[in-house]
């Protein structure tokens, strides 16, 4: 359901999308009622409605519009002549620093995320399929240029980096304080020594 | 709720968690009803109630009995005089073997794991915690004997090795085909090239 354009109901939506997120990470997707969002965004329950459809619509709704927000964050900070190496510490330090800046969202996509790609089977999340597209460019990127083994699929590659990423961002997510930028390019640096340098000493001699 | 110790209540326990796993994995936790998981084991409704409070408690009890079981399974196979690195590959096979021959745990694993841990707030997961220390154990094995890069944190390692297997895990069980052992093997020797060689072709250079 696309709302009409005019300035007063995309922003009324805008704030319908961004109560979602937060009323989804408090509570869970399952726990959350539509009538909370509402609560949340200032607006009557039956205002909601006038959106989306149901309680489905909306998840997928405030998935793909902050998704969609991160991609083109990613795609303008990556937009560079920067070697693939340095654009993939980048696009690391952008995952995690979700967890700094916008904790909220990044509790919604690292818990809500794989409920919501499991119970809506037919959901093909394409704003996920383009974030995991912007990872796998700069890998094959990277592997072309010579700056990354070729011998391995950038796609297991990008499922594997991404993997790794998630579950880090849920342990910061789950932490009682919110971390700082300090200790996520802490973890940025850990995650490089282990899958850019290798954890191995001696390669060679495995 | 600890049922009592005869064989027959034993063995009546057990095939109601089985049931739960595979029920839970079918519909998902939130969708599952406890008269589907009963039907499944073949009991009546009233049955379960016997062994566990309540579907929270059938979830959790399901899902620490079966880390429990392939925490003494990694415990026996990687309990050798192997180097490090060799148990480190043993144990991404041995995550991965998991969407190969048994599915539904796999997939009850990849998918409510993190949900439970959420809505729950005061469950600790014990059992997660005890597979993750058994990572954690290697990784700092293999730092002592010279095996692992010393100046990184075991911890964050096991977390990123942790969801890299998981997420890698998720997309073989929710892909079409079960997959076979030989695929699973080539997604082990991805990740290992990854993790333990490291994605960059000169890491001097760097």
């Amino acid at each position: 359901m696309t709302p009409p354009k005019d300035r007063s109901r995309t922003d009324k939506r805008e704030r319908i999308l961004a109560a979602a997120v937060k009323v989804f990470a408090e509570r869970g997707f399952y726990n959350a009622k539509v009538s909370q969002v509402a609560a949340e965004a200032g607006v009557a329950d039956g205002t909601i409605y006038l959106y989306f459809k149901n309680k489905d619509d909306l998840l997928i709704s405030a998935f793909e519009d902050r998704m969609s927000w991160i991609n083109s964050r990613l795609t303008n900070e990556l937009e560079t002549r920067q070697p693939p190496v340095d654009r993939l510490r980048r696009f690391f330090a952008m995952h995690l620093l979700l967890a700094v800046h916008s904790r909220d969202l990044a509790e919604f996509i690292t818990v809500e995320l794989r409920q919501s790609a499991r119970f809506i089977k037919e959901y093909k999340n394409p704003k996920f399929a383009e974030y995991l597209n912007i990872l796998r460019g700069l890998i094959v990127e990277g592997q072309q240029q010579g700056a990354f083994r070729r011998d391995v699929d950038a796609r297991i590659v990008t499922r594997a980096l991404f993997g790794m990423l998630d579950e880090v961002m849920l342990t910061l997510v789950l932490s009682r304080k919110t971390p700082t930028e300090e200790q996520v390019a802490f973890y940025v640096d850990q995650l490089e020594k282990v899958v850019l340098q290798g954890l191995l000493l001696n390669p060679d001699a495995s």
